[in-house]
């Protein structure tokens, strides 16, 4: 089931920047995303003095802002160009 | 010791966007920055595809456009002025 909600935020996210998934950047931006939300149980005592309704719309925006400012480098890969050689 | 960290991480973020210190965001937001770090040993395999390289500046950009993004409510308060009846 956890596979199958980060597939859920994962296309949300892919759904604002199209280029996200061919880069293999969705998933990975689900998972940041739910770091700062799952870390919350360790510092996050609502209303002291920051609530949920104030942090909700913090951490989305932080969040949405951050991804559509995000410089993602293509994935087209021309036919006989060589491409991560490691 | 972890307090401190906290601190000069708030300062440094709060040194992009002065409005978050008055507006007591400063420390939430390095926490919430210290979540996506702190949350990656859930789920990052170095490599699979992405490695540290590749992660360090994903991690950065998203957080650094998301807090120059963020639309703050300016804490200013008026003498006379009623703030946050709760």
């Amino acid at each position: 089931i956890e596979r199958e909600v980060v597939g859920h935020f994962a296309r949300a996210i892919a759904a604002t920047r199209p280029e996200l998934e061919p880069a293999s950047l969705d998933k990975p931006l689900a998972m940041l995303l739910f770091g700062m939300i799952n870390w919350l149980f360790t510092w996050f005592k609502p209303g002291q003095p920051l609530d949920y309704p104030t942090l909700a719309p913090l951490v989305a925006d932080l969040f949405l802002n951050g991804v559509s400012g995000l410089h993602i480098t293509p994935v087209i890969r021309p036919e006989g160009e060589q491409t991560h050689v490691t």
